[in-house]
């Protein structure tokens, strides 16, 4: 039990893997996402995990943080906050490249100390032989369920093959591509990309998605792609359809606007998505759902965090995914697993991607749930080959100036002019 | 590290302690103070220590809540709360016995769970080889300062010896108190309990204390003894004077309008004691300081939660005591000890107790401050004599009526008459 469990050294390696043509209010995404996998050595031997975004900026920070956390106690995570504000001191403005256009100003703080704090958590499991869930006040649902995140896309990448999911520009097809996403994985709620077409063709779709999967709780996120009226309007046509409508307009006051008009929930992982919005966005009764994600808010401690804010403050909860690979996965099950209140499924990228970092056979779907990792930590563990083949896709492809958030390129498809509210 | 931390049993002891005639706004301690020492056992043999209340209607309840959680693990607190909830679903009003008059509405399954995750935790840290402040995210400071906390007070109790601290019911004698106090444990902050005299020789004292200790914060709690009016009198003549103004007027709208007509902070641990409380203090803008207490809010990680809506929404966070014993002192000086931001000295009424059941040599008084233990656990140890012969003294006093906080009977001392304003 006298384990030594200072950090010797951390390990950040930025990968890449591929994703379809997603489309999104901004654009396309690219053919590849941006992660980087972060190992935290301590003096005993144990290693944590941690994932995180990987755009330069980024990966820049994470090695300052690494440096200013060396020598801590893995359990000393107030300690390494400190520390690691104190590394980000002159370095610590809004995070996300200017070429999303859609990302809302974070703390950067927070995105840096996350995967620190996951890693962490990683080996304070794994010393006392107990899962993360425990040590977030213990699991009280053993399967965390998600939900299908349905994009509108292309059927490749220009000048690539088709990737196999087709194209999917009609209401049609985005049922089709509902259908297959819950055979293989079993889903029971449903997200729908939207923004990306004209608002009558957004309903057209989420009506439809309400006539092949009746009851199934039905989302539509148009990251902040629509004007205050346009908002009003949809949200009125879908109220009774849409379980909450996620971001339809900027900025605080423009969501309380449309929050006033409608009986519709909203939802928000752009205008709230830091610890300073809260107050401002209660003040205003902007969001009834926060959409945590501990990659964003600090860790899994802070989602906790959260989570009771939420709670306190009379918002539901529920969890944003952009694309990312097992580590994620694994902290956001032992996370999901461990917050009391927590009614809807989790958003997940994951049946998008091909290609993965950890050791198959923790992770599966079934029934649009993952079971919690019942193993010492994170329950995960890396498949060195494949980590370094995915690193070597980063390497080759270059593709350094990404923001790693898996946020697109603009491409100008957007119907409507952003105005910024807040 | 497959040690099972099922819990096989609980034992809950109530104990009495001698406590001087100290003052309050609704009249005179009782000789005695009651608590309840909380043991939790667990199936591979490690015990853990909490420590609450000890009315009988809470004893009642600590026993159902025992009922409901065993077998639980101890790193289940989310399903162990649930439980407790459940448990008290159909006994769960205000806390409080009718006796006292000024003790607020909380959440008496926070106040029932609390002891038990004290416990919990104190176990976790027992098998990680870990003090509890590691499980809240490690000590920030190794030690935790306490302020004195200063009583007007009778030589004795009616019909007894006189307790050797004298009477001090004028500001020469309330000075001296501070000086033997400051003397005995070295505090830097003081606290004097007021509501008691009348407003204008409760000033005086203020000003006789700020006059013999040039620098040193002062506090002023009343116990919301004052109307409004009084209470913005008061505020106005002792800005620049007080750190914080505690409780001088009932509920939530009588406090705003306090804070609305003074510079002076007002801290609270009466009108916003439950997380219910928060978003509408938060709304008005009642409180600038929040006084945490674990007993009340549902021990450790609930009152972690606690400071995290106060950093979230821009209160300060300071810590509030009833009479306690050691165990209380160790649980809170780990949460002290692991919260980040906590600008003021905690308060105790340690200086007034002359019994004890926890072994003597971890937690001591230096220059005001407690050092925070380093052993495993809570760091502190039962004194099974001492806890037997202050059971004894439980059962041979028969204080069974007693509402087990601490607060004093009233004895119509109060100079003005107390209206609820929310
Ligand atoms: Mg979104
Ligand atoms: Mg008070």
């Amino acid at each position: 039990m006298t384990t030594d469990l200072r950090i010797t050294g951390v390990r950040i390696t930025p990968v890449a893997f591929r994703e379809p043509a997603l489309l999104h209010a901004a654009g396309v995404h690219d053919p590849f996402v941006l992660r980087a996998i972060v190992e935290v050595d301590t003096a005993d031997g144990l290693v944590g995990l941690g994932e995180t975004y990987a755009d330069e900026r980024h990966l820049r920070r994470l090695r300052a943080a690494a440096d200013a956390i060396s020598c801590a106690d893995v359990y000393a995570l107030g300690a390494m906050y400190r520390k690691v504000a104190e590394a980000l001191a002159h370095d610590n403005g809004p995070d996300g490249s200017g070429l999303t256009g859609t990302i809302a100003a974070g703390s950067a703080v927070d995105r840096v100390f996350s995967p620190f704090e996951v890693a962490c958590l990683d080996i304070q499991g794994k010393a006392a032989g107990r899962p993360v869930s425990d040590l977030l006040g213990g699991a009280v649902r053993d399967r965390v369920p998600f939900g299908a995140c349905l994009f509108p896309k292309w059927a490749g990448h220009p000048g690539a093959e088709p990737d196999g999911w087709g194209e999917a520009l009609d209401p049609d097809a985005i049922v089709a591509q509902a259908h297959r996403m819950i055979q293989d994985h079993g889903f029971s709620a449903i997200k729908l990309k939207g923004g990306v077409r004209h608002p009558e063709e957004e309903i057209q779709t989420v009506l439809a998605l309400r006539d092949a999967f009746p009851g199934v709780p039905l989302r539509l996120d148009t990251d902040a792609a629509w004007s205050v009226d346009t908002s009003i309007e949809v949200a009125r046509r879908l109220e009774g359809v849409l379980e909450y409508l996620e971001d339809p307009t900027p900025g605080l006051d423009g969501m309380a606007h449309v929050a006033r008009e409608t009986g519709v929930p909203l939802a928000t992982d752009l205008c709230g998505v830091a610890f300073g919005h809260l107050a401002p966005s209660v003040e205003r009764r902007s969001v009834a759902v926060v959409l945590a994600d501990h990659h964003h808010w600090g860790g899994l401690h802070r989602s906790r965090l959260l989570a009771g804010i939420c709670d306190t403050f009379g918002m539901g909860l529920s969890m944003h995914s952009h694309s990312h690979l097992g580590v994620s996965l694994a902290a956001m099950t032992h996370l999901a697993a461990a917050t009391p209140d927590l009614p809807y499924a989790c958003d997940t990228h994951w049946p998008w991607k091909t290609e993965e970092v950890v050791v198959p056979g923790v992770l599966s779907f079934a029934d649009g749930a993952v079971r919690v990792p019942g193993g010492p930590g994170l329950g995960v563990e890396l498949d060195r080959d494949a980590l370094a083949r995915l690193h070597e896709q980063y390497i080759v492809r270059g593709l350094r100036n990404r923001d790693g958030t898996g946020q697109p390129r603009r491409t100008g498809r957007s119907h409507e002019k952003k105005t910024s509210r807040r």
